[in-house]
């Protein structure tokens, strides 16, 4: 089952409601207009995973839309009371936390905000081991184009997700997992949902790379936490402006997430990606180890 | 008040519903994806206006995102009884018939489907005698991407329109009414909610034109209709590629769409366009008589 909280000023810990009946207005923006914000946590074993990051991050989005949200302190209440709610029915060893504010139905002062927490999906967990194909799509957008034109909600994790997701059913209509979206100017982006890493070794120096955050992507929870534990263990960071070509030339790629983590690419276009066991161990055991 | 009326097998009327309660589940796709595809049909005077090219537009966005959504009987119905209900309720000289088809709660086999119906914003009336003033916004996209790329749904209605209300935001802070999106090639595009029309006199002839839909616009239903109009009473038609520059040498300057009808633009980033009172009073007379 699915637990779910409202933010209400009524309610300080939250209201409670039941997810399996309608509770939202048909004219609300965030599904008229796809007009909100949102983040997926990761709920394992009692905590709420990276919540500092996720909830930081909410807030620059809601920013780069003008969108008025609720303080840090109602969303942790909410998220408390959802995540009660779950574990009273639910015994699950992952689950999904979902944050979403809209911007309300339209004429009225203020949005909707609400948390979710369901059963983690287990393909996700299972790609985790097994890996993933991916397909390079061009996103259409050049890599400078953030920068010019900041009324593209570039690097703000918005409810208007409907090309993300064509971009993932047609990787699958081409018999691939997963996308990673590419500028028109041939400039590694991200995937649909999820940031690209890459690794090289360069005798014992270890380096992990991810696309600079120029480029317009969305800045990843979990790459910035997988970074800040790979630099205290010694490896070498480095940021894009990354190719195609880097990723094929690197010594392992990966796509990580708040939800499923770390997940190895196996191919890119059909083409086999090195992967290199031993720097995935390190890097599964950094991620496990993220609060 | 808005009249509801969901799309439902059982009740092949549609099913009424009360707009002003939740009706919708918070886990639908259509909110936290934005994934989902719409119109919005203007209602004067007893008639639905432009019905069938706004269903078969809905039909084309529906295919473009591989959603599966009722036939047009089912609609059609639909739409006839939320009319009827808005009716009974509420006297209005304009009303907005909006038409939503969402992918629906994620892991299920059917999308959401409904009708609402509402009385029309003044400020759109008010717009069409007193003009706009517009910018121009870089939409990021060059204007070859629709062919290249058919993940990005150009040319689909989809609800995943956060970056069209950012764009009227922005051109509000700006002390502007609207925007012109300009691919990053500098090709004109359309507005975030209306297609772009210029007229040109050259002696006797009049010309009417429109940017190209390669350029991976939405197809405007308004367009379409005001184009047969004009053809019909002999003017000349004309498709872009177009330029700002063509912009401004147009003996004037029009956004239009199915709600707000034809808006005569006054000036493009502060600079004043020119204003032809008769072209603009022809064109008009062929909206009001578009059925």
């Amino acid at each position: 089952m699915t637990a779910l909280v409202f933010l209400d000023p009524d309610y300080p810990a939250g209201r409670i409601a039941d997810a399996m009946t309608p509770q939202l207005s048909v004219l609300d923006q965030g599904v008229t207009r796809g007009d909100g914000v949102f983040e997926s946590v990761l709920y394992t074993r009692s905590v709420v995973r990276k919540i500092d990051a996720h909830l930081a991050r909410l807030r620059v989005s809601a920013d780069t839309c003008d969108l008025a949200i609720p303080g840090e302190e109602a969303w942790r209440a909410a998220i408390a009371t959802a995540v009660e709610t779950f574990d009273a029915s639910t015994p699950s060893e992952e689950a999904v936390v979902k944050l979403i504010a809209t911007r309300g139905t339209e004429g009225t002062a203020h949005g909707t905000c609400w948390v979710t927490v369901s059963a983690a999906p287990e393909l996700g967990r299972t790609q985790r081991d097994s890996g993933i194909s991916v397909i390079l799509l061009d996103r259409g957008y050049d890599s400078t184009v953030a920068e010019r034109s900041p009324w593209l909600l570039m690097g703000a994790k918005t409810l208007s997700y409907a090309v993300n997701m064509a971009a993932l059913r047609h990787a699958k209509k081409n018999g691939a997992d997963d996308v990673i979206f590419i500028s028109s100017d041939g400039i590694v982006l991200e995937g649909p949902t999820s940031t690209v890493l890459m690794a090289h070794r360069d005798g014992d120096v270890k380096r992990l790379i991810t696309p600079t955050l120029e480029t317009g992507i969305l800045p990843g929870t979990t790459q910035g936490a997988i970074f800040d534990a790979a630099k205290a263990a010694g490896w070498v960071l480095g940021y894009g402006p990354l190719t195609p070509e880097n990723l094929m030339d690197a010594e392992a790629v990966w796509l990580v997430s708040s939800v499923r983590l770390l997940t190895p690419v196996n191919s890119i276009d059909g083409v086999g990606v090195a992967r290199d066991a031993e720097l995935h161990a390190e890097l599964t055991a950094m991620v496990d180890s993220i609060g």
